[in-house]
């Protein structure tokens, strides 16, 4: 009886290719299979799929597309000081008033990496060997500590961090292991990203096993589906947050709760806002912000025609340039409606995926083309419910550096990032009135180009030994030789911040390391240069 | 007598250093010693090491820089399209009619590529493993083609060539047994930069044996002495050369003799110009032109304060955002007066450099540490002799992309060369109306991120099996996996043209490769995808 129920379902769906193998199962197998069909809401996956072969494509996106109003946009390069100063101090007293979290996105394998374990944990070969995700919890230690100075009031910024199947257990076990990089554990909050069934190109869903349905991550627009069933809405209205600054792992430069970027849109009263860097290149693979059919939306690069991303404007500049660097403003009241009233409006985008399943007569494939596809949603897809919405533009050298590929590649690459964040940290130190030599002594051009700055007896082997259980990337040593290798502790200065009492006046030998007296420096196997502060 | 005329000639100048170990040398060396001596203009040397070091440093030249005026600039992405046409057609005039030559500066060896051979016989790993030198030569005998078809006049580009004495027997003999690259012998002309004696920190000649003054090649600015011994000029006359294309050996996207630029040029009726690429980072190692003391100049990233770098425009750009790529244009009658009359008012650089000499009792010492100076002109000084100036930006990703360090750097390597010349020639195929299709046949978007769009039975080991003597780099199997691999010969197209109807409507697995009939394709090893075309 049961079982007919369950067939007719199926086939009321056309979906009974679920139950082919149904007479091979063994009875527990029956109930598994059983319960996994129960747990999908078969009407809806249909309607999904119906969804997306329904979407324009291509050129239809494009001839609707406009460039944003010049109002709702703004950006570091072209803001007078004084404006700059007053989104940052809005945002710090956000912060200082706990009204602020910062989201991450983590759902994400490190699989173009050429590693199995979730992106955050990568060790980019910093002398520190800071993994991402102490890099981002150490910025959240060190803004909250900004802010508190500030406006004399402590307030947390919760890390709220959605994983995967693929990622939650190996995530949320690190993060124990590393005391959550000193931050409370209770700010610190996991949550888990649903899952969809694959489908095959004509919307069939697919069995990995005769008695297991393929599923995938919903993608990482999944956010707002999860952020209602796993009850994270509810924490952060709790908890009085009122501001949300949503970003994705893989980004070195990540400036976690940005205070100009939140001090912005708070002082525009948007219901969300983007951060952006400019896009120079047609052809570099970066979704650009604009309007479609009178609505805000980040077209991605793959939706874009070359003719609409080579347009430029008279002053040479690329018409849509924008970049989307998957860095977003939420207020708690647009999260909520959405959450709320409009996840079921988001169309899944399709994906063309090499999926794991079973042939016609129940044996397992690894298929090596694309054989299905995964439906996904994106996070800036709810853009277009927004009637107040914004754009800020950052420097990409101060604020965007992403790890995607493995070392060989062409960019974004551990040692791309190493060299943005090196580079930036140069900047701080040079900003804040310090200098560097070279081998001789003599005092660097403050624009060095290519230099040798380092003694040859210099070894760098990472100051906190052992700190760090992944040893997959280092710099080697003739990259100190050649480069100015300097790396503030986020403890010591978030962006900046706080540096000129302690290097205004000092000239350096590369490489610099600057970190906080409670770090494990006394392990340092760096005989020159270690630079010690106690906060 | 001879021996104290010597020793009263070196006192005189202060530089009696020359023949501390005189007593000691051999009949024979002490007659090469005095040769190298006399060979030396020591007044002229003591003249140059003077003014070296009463050159105003850092913040003053920062203090009298000024933007140039808005009416001797102009760029490809501002320029309406018809003014394009205008400007190349008058530059493919000018070659077609013979009028134009091209000039590299080719005197530095591949240190930091970590090669000893000249940086222009670097085979990048390109599919087709042409060296520097091949692209550029084919470059040459695709532009007279296309000047001559529209003009119907053949013209040749004269392919100057400064070597140093590091470079000059390699170079020469490197282009004789690739035959010219199928130019003809008469049209390629080397000739060779002079060298100076390198100095003590306070101005004294160093030896680099006993018998053996230490000398250097005495920069790319030693062009303007070449020039004028050597024979070049008049040469250049001779020919009825009016228009010099100079250019630097390292950038694998280099637009030799590029009509729009020179057109650019002639219709601005300057004297000299400089073709630039918009500097965005601030800390970026690109010099930048700029008007100093009311006189065009290049201001190198070294003389610049970090605070002047990082000035910006009310519309976010860089104050000082031209930088400096090493393409310069000459008319002619400007060379031949700056070679007549005024290259004896450059004043030298100073570099410091480790250099080999010999310790206080004549042992020969390898120092660690910059232990002296070279002397070195630039190129662009000559810019301050030149009333009528023109500044031409282009588009860094159609045009510039230097060849400086071996891979595992985190830029200006084989590996990001290679693949900017991919993405120019996946953008030609796309103008042209080609598209890419992925493992599956279905046709990739337009900007297609990343993708794995190869079939995994292709092979990737350059279609010129054994025609390039140097195979120091190649593209990885995995490269060509996972990137849209695009190589098209210079002597198909120079910048995209005539394309069309080769592949308009035509959809492509990559790798592609278009390569001339008389290419030697016939031995390729990749067995899907070249493409060949009858010229």
């Amino acid at each position: 009886m049961v079982m007919e129920d369950l067939r007719a379902r199926c086939e009321a769906a056309g979906q009974e290719q679920l139950l082919q193998f149904w007479e091979d199962l063994t009875a527990e197998e029956k109930i598994s299979l059983e319960e996994q069909i129960n747990a999908l809401n078969l009407t809806d996956i249909n309607e999904y799929y119906r969804r997306t072969q329904t979407i324009k494509k291509g050129a239809a996106v494009d001839d609707q597309l406009e460039p944003l109003e010049p109002e709702v946009c703004g950006g570091t390069t072209r803001t007078p000081d004084h404006f700059l100063e007053l989104y940052r101090n809005t945002g710090l007293e956000k912060i200082a008033n706990g009204e602020v979290a910062v989201l991450l996105l983590a759902g994400g394998q490190g699989t173009r990496l050429g590693v199995s374990y979730p992106k955050g944990m990568y060790n980019v070969g910093l002398p520190s060997r800071k993994c991402l995700y102490q890099l981002q919890g150490e910025r959240i230690i060190r803004i909250e500590q900004v802010a508190a100075e500030k406006y004399n009031k402590h307030g947390n910024v919760p890390w709220y961090i959605m994983t995967s199947e693929a990622t939650k257990a190996k995530t949320s076990e690190y993060f124990q292991k590393k005391s959550y990089f000193g931050l409370k554990k209770e700010n610190v909050i996991f949550f888990e990203q649903s899952t969809l069934p694959c489908l095959t190109f004509d919307g069939k869903i697919m069995l990995e096993g005769k008695a297991k349905i393929a599923k995938a991550p919903d993608g990482n627009g999944g956010l707002y589906r999860a952020l209602g069933s796993s009850g994270v809405l509810q924490d952060m209205i709790g908890r009085g947050i009122k501001h949300i600054h949503v970003y994705c792992v893989d980004n070195i430069l990540i400036k976690m709760a940005d205070p100009v970027f939140i001090g912005f849109c708070v002082t525009k009263e948007v219901q969300c806002g983007n951060k952006s860097v400019e896009k120079t290149n047609p052809t570099e693979p970066l979704g650009v912000v604009g309007k479609v059919n009178g609505t805000y939306q980040v077209v991605e690069y793959s939706e874009m025609a070359l003719k609409t991303a080579q347009l430029r404007t008279p002053d040479g500049r690329l018409k849509y340039n924008s970049g989307n660097i998957a860095n977003h403003y939420f207020h708690i009241d647009f999260l909520a409606d959405i959450v709320r009233n409009h996840d079921g409006e988001l169309t899944h985008h399709i994906a063309k995926k090499k999926i794991p399943c079973v042939n016609e007569v129940g044996e397992p494939v690894k298929p090596t083309r694309p054989n299905g596809i995964k439906m996904e949603k994106f996070v800036f897809d709810v853009f277009r419910f927004a009637q107040r919405f914004c754009c800020w533009d950052v420097l990409r050298e101060d604020e965007f550096s992403a790890l995607k590929n493995a070392d060989g590649a062409a960019e974004s690459t551990p040692t791309t990032c190493r060299h943005a964040l090196y580079a930036l940290h140069y900047k701080y130190i040079l900003n804040a009135g310090g200098r560097f030599s070279d081998s001789t002594g003599s005092v660097l051009p403050e624009i060095p180009g290519h230099v040798s700055p380092i003694l040859d007896e210099t070894r760098e082997k990472g100051y906190m030994n052992g700190s760090n259980a992944d040893e997959a990337s280092s710099s080697s040593d003739e990259e100190v030789k050649k480069s100015l290798v300097v790396e503030i502790s986020p403890l010591v200065t978030y962006a900046g911040e706080d540096l000129e009492y302690l290097v205004s006046g000092n000239i350096y030998a590369a490489p610099l390391i600057i970190a906080a007296s409670k770090e494990s420096v006394g392990q340092s196997r760096i005989r020159k240069p270690s630079f010690i502060v106690d906060k």
